[in-house]
């Protein structure tokens, strides 16, 4: 078709397919295929329906967009650019896939304003998106006013098959419609295709039915690839449905306009080649050089600029009205947008002393949560069934359910992985929400790829992990944690603390509220039985990761190491030793992160490298310890699966007991 | 109602519901809800339906029973016990959950014979249940004759609301239904109640029209407490759709027999308590001492040693006649249950020279996994859609599909954590099948849950893993592993090996063939990007898990250690090193379990203690290298998330080249 009798709408779409086309042919690298086909369903949601501003990607009140299907990414920056984003130039959009540029091969939002959420990984948009709508709702319900509306936005994605197969995004998606978040969106891009080839492959499932056995609002485009009006409708109905999240299933062409690759899983993921990118030209009708946009389309597009800052204009006006009426919530607003947390709130954290008694961490940290809560009631989340095992139920709020987003117990039902993504996307809200995510300590097996993300995309999630070692006992080797906690240290950038008693889980909280405050996850290692407050522990000992709690004042013969549980043998073993006139350290690490991160100076005060005899005392695997251990020093592990047991019997039929830190310790002394 | 009106049934059923009441009691730890609420399906899918063998628990063509609702476990050990399986009795059944019991808190199948695989971790069960499906429609394939039925058995499922939540079950149905697994029919416990409560709390979706839209039959019991008929005409009617899996709803009552507990979350995990169990005996006419079942009851489920023995038996004589019209395949058929492999089965791996042309390990990987199909036709998987990326396509074979279940390329869809525990599952049928399920390597992440089952539960599963490390290149930071083969060395008995040439490629699969022929799993590091075969490597070296390539003839000043693609930098320096007068030594370190697991001698003599000056270089963590590094020496690594860019920028930006081992090398020489 030539160039002349291209409508202006198709103008615009092609400009999305060809940006796409052509940035991935330069970097020989890249997938083509989505954004040529979710193209037409791109330009009606951006150019009809979705509010932002391009020129402050971080206004509040602006609608979600996530590109679930990650690798489609070049059709996010496409958007961005033509939309009018700064963080996307048309210099970023030749750099595509290339080293630091912003335009990186799947979306990362701490690298490009604009985008909201980390993507690549399947099925983690959309769950994030289930986030991103319960943050919205959650705030609306708070600020909203019957006359003031505030907070009103709606979250839309951009998912394919790949998503839908994905069992986290059917976790999320099932609590989406629980919870009937009415302003979520999802686009799904029903193409047939996936990398091995057709859909009839493997993934040949009702998607429609599963969605409404979901309780979402299902709508069907039948020509996704021309029919505008019918995608355009699609979104308007969605929007009508408020007691509902909607998807919306476009059937497309994957690669639509590509001659000989459409339709097949050969344009998934590869360049098209430059014989097909000029086949590709011809077919559309498309007579402009790779990165060059006809200018009515670019105009066009860049209404959108003019738009946004009319659509933020409004919402400041009318922000200026809300606190003019509205005074007290105004302020909690503007505290909670500006990252403030309430003055003083580290004081609500309680300490103890050798005399109280003594009890589980989860515990703790059940008192903990709820008592930062009372001054922080950002803080929102909860536990993957599990609620009474974990402890983090708030008390002073009831459940998150429709009718009361204003509450702050979320009930995510058995489905950690799905918790895991929708609590990034409470934190990738960037409303100053601090969410909250709990299950067992082996169970992060479930979540971790969400975990991962949270530490590579800057969300201040906090994972709290009970029953965190074969102390929990009877349930047995598939529930008590082994390696657990050292594979989830090897993550870089996620702060793992496991504490010692009361004082130290306040001393984590402080570290995990401070951590999310700054955009970074924290996850809790939490005991399930009781253990004692111990002299020497304090909050801002757990702080520096790696501190003295005994045997500090001179060079020790001996450094005994223990964490959480296990420090309490270690401090037992001590007295034993010192007894004998030896002369002992005892050094509590609740969390090698925040160790390592200290100065050189202080780390060898705590572990002077002269001292060579150190005994590691943890209920938990080896792997790694090596590191604060030396070659010459020794540990307590356990490297191997455990037992079903009562907990104690556990303990002490794998070694963990004063005795046996004794034996061992003098065995290192010689 | 008193006893002696209690018809026989009721007995039978109350048999199993005191067995676990009392053994939870006993333990003062356990889950009494299901085992009473579920108690009446079990005894009718036992009594009228299952084929099993009480006195064989490993006969070959018994129906599969798996208790996906682990924590139910007495459930699975009452029914054992009553059946008259040897490895539960009455003793065992008092020692529930205690130390090295036969009946752990949830069901080990290396623990007690009758327990197919283990279940716990919510969604697993049901998952691995495809799997043994998927074996039984493979073997059924393969070996029946249209006059002659060798294979035909059910693999039956118990399951509640927590597992339908597990996104993992949803994976693993999907693709049941697509792969109409028609004698695969799960009962599904319908209380409402979930750990935190009623299902209303967050599961409130419509689980019977999601199992129609997955293509599954569905059938509703109305009366699950009562309605023997109902339940027996629901599996009858499962039975009869034999082109689809089955999922049968039955409504029943948590704690069923309870009169303050029942259908409240409190009696799902928590003993009942004196009281309790005292009002459950009145409530449901049940007069016997704890642990003491009445003979008639007794008697009665015995028969089902009776019935076995002549299953057996029958299925022995059909086996004689099928050896007698059927030599080859029956020859086939019981190497495969002998677990023996084909003579010289190995020969079949490629060895490779320096002169060979350089090429990706998982290029090598496709070669290896190709070659041993043709020998080994009990070589099973796929990838979760990635198989032209994994290369793990069986070329002589076709897909595993509907009509076509003799194949041997299955298609798991982007299911990644399904793909795991139904590779479980064929691995855990016990019949010589050998499954290997692939994607990229940080995606293990999504399935790490199944991967520390395989270990755990002695499934031989074969973890193909490939584009492993930042040199996979422009997928960027969410697709480039870092601490994942870190946090995979860290589970125990999990055989990790990350192969750098077609040589180490070639021994990685005989390691990891042998080890499935002993029911333990191994997971293959694979790089995307090609690498040059080195001189010194070998398949007998990689078994080793680390060995010298070259520099073994003295004490050398330094040690290089490598892996995978980095092993040529290693190599290349030391080129360099030896032509400047270093005596210097190039290990080769593919795999950390098997190298530990060499005796004390041989690893001195690989890295002798006192040779402390040693680089390793590994594009990953550094994570626990300590152990081989020791204190003095160092490594090179990547211990941030990686960036999007192409593979070779990327390894160069982060110093993987032979220059900078060379310059940290002379550091550390000094």
């Amino acid at each position: 078709m030539p160039v002349a009798t291209q409508s202006l709408e198709e103008l615009c779409i092609n400009s999305i397919r060809f940006l796409a086309v052509d940035a991935v042919e330069k970097a020989k690298s890249g997938h083509p295929g989505l954004p040529m086909g979710a193209a037409p369903m791109a330009f009606v949601l951006w150019n009809h329906f979705l509010r932002v501003n391009p020129k402050n990607p971080y206004w509040f009140n602006r609608d979600r967009f996530v590109l679930s299907a990650g690798h489609g990414s070049m059709l996010q920056y496409a958007l961005l650019y033509l939309a009018g984003f700064d963080s996307v130039t048309m210099d970023d959009i030749k750099q595509f896939r290339q080293w630091e540029s912003k335009t990186p091969g799947h979306p990362e939002n701490f690298m490009t304003p604009g985008v909201e959420v980390t993507t690549g990984p399947l099925g983690q948009g959309i769950s994030n998106a289930v986030g991103l709508a319960i943050a919205e709702a959650h705030l609306a319900a708070k600020f909203n006013k019957p006359d003031h509306t505030l907070v009103d936005h709606y979250t839309y994605v951009i998912m394919g098959d790949g998503c839908h197969m994905e069992g986290v995004s059917g976790e999320a998606c099932s609590l989406a419609g629980h919870l009937k978040l009415g302003k979520l969106i999802a686009l799904y891009d029903d193409n047939h295709i996936s990398i091995d080839g057709s859909t009839d492959l493997a993934f040949t499932e009702d998607v429609g039915k599963r969605f409404e056995a979901y309780g979402w609002h299902v709508v069907v485009v039948e020509d996704g690839n021309t029919d505008l009006d019918a995608i355009q409708k699609a979104i308007e109905e969605a929007k009508s449905v408020t007691d509902k999240p909607s998807m919306i299933k476009v059937r497309t062409t994957i690669g639509y306009g590509s001659p000989t690759k459409a339709n097949t899983a050969g344009v998934h993921g590869a360049a098209l080649g430059g014989d097909e990118v000029t086949a590709t030209r011809k077919q559309l009708g498309w007579e402009y050089e790779p990165f060059e946009i006809p200018e009515d389309a670019l105009n066009y597009w860049r209404k959108a600029v003019e738009r946004g800052a009319k659509y933020e204009e409004e919402w400041n006006l009318n922000w200026e009205n809300y606190k003019a009426h509205y005074s007290a919530e105004a302020e909690e607003f503007a505290r909670l947008l500006s990252r403030k947390l309430t003055e003083g709130w580290e004081k609500s954290l309680p300490t103890f002393t050798p005399e109280d008694k003594a009890d589980a961490t989860r515990n703790y940290s059940g008192k903990c949560l709820n008592a930062l809560a009372g001054v922080l009631p950002e803080i929102i989340g909860g536990s993957a069934d599990l609620a009474h095992s974990c402890m983090t139920l708030i008390k002073s709020s009831g459940d998150f359910q429709p009718g009361h987003y204003e509450n702050t117990n979320i009930r995510f039902g058995v489905r950690e992985h799905g918790m895991g993504a929708i609590c990034n996307g409470i934190a990738l809200h960037n409303s100053g929400l601090i969410p909250y995510g709990a299950t067992f300590l082996v169970f992060a097996d479930y979540m971790r790829a969400a975990i991962r993300i949270s530490a590579l995309s800057n969300a201040g999630s906090i994972w709290v992990m009970t029953h965190d070692s074969i102390q929990l006992g009877e349930d047995g080797p598939t529930h008590q944690p082994i390696e657990t906690i050292a594979s989830l240290r090897a993550i870089p950038k996620l702060t793992v603390l496991r504490p010692a008693d009361g004082n130290e889980t306040s001393g984590s909280y402080k570290v995990a509220i401070e951590a999310a405050n700054e955009n970074r996850p924290t996850l809790l290692a939490l005991s399930r039985l009781a253990q004692p407050n111990l002299a020497g522990t304090s909050i801002e000992g757990t702080a520096k990761g790696g501190y003295i709690i005994s045997g500090g004042e001179e060079t020790p013969d001996i450094i005994l190491i223990g964490t959480g549980s296990e420090l309490q043998l270690c401090a037992g073993a001590a007295d034993k030793l010192r007894a004998e006139g030896k002369k002992v350290r005892v050094v509590s690490m609740p969390s090698w992160e925040l160790f390592d991160a200290q100065d050189a100076g202080y780390r060898e005060s705590v572990l002077p490298k002269a001292v060579t005899k150190r005994l590691a005392v943890e209920a938990a695997s080896s792997f790694g310890w090596c590191r604060y251990v030396g070659t010459e020093g020794d540990m307590i592990s356990i490297d191997r699966f455990g037992v079903s047991a009562p907990g104690p019997v556990a303990l002490e039929k794998f070694g963990f007991n004063v005795d046996n830190v004794l034996a061992r310790a003098k065995a290192l002394l010689g």
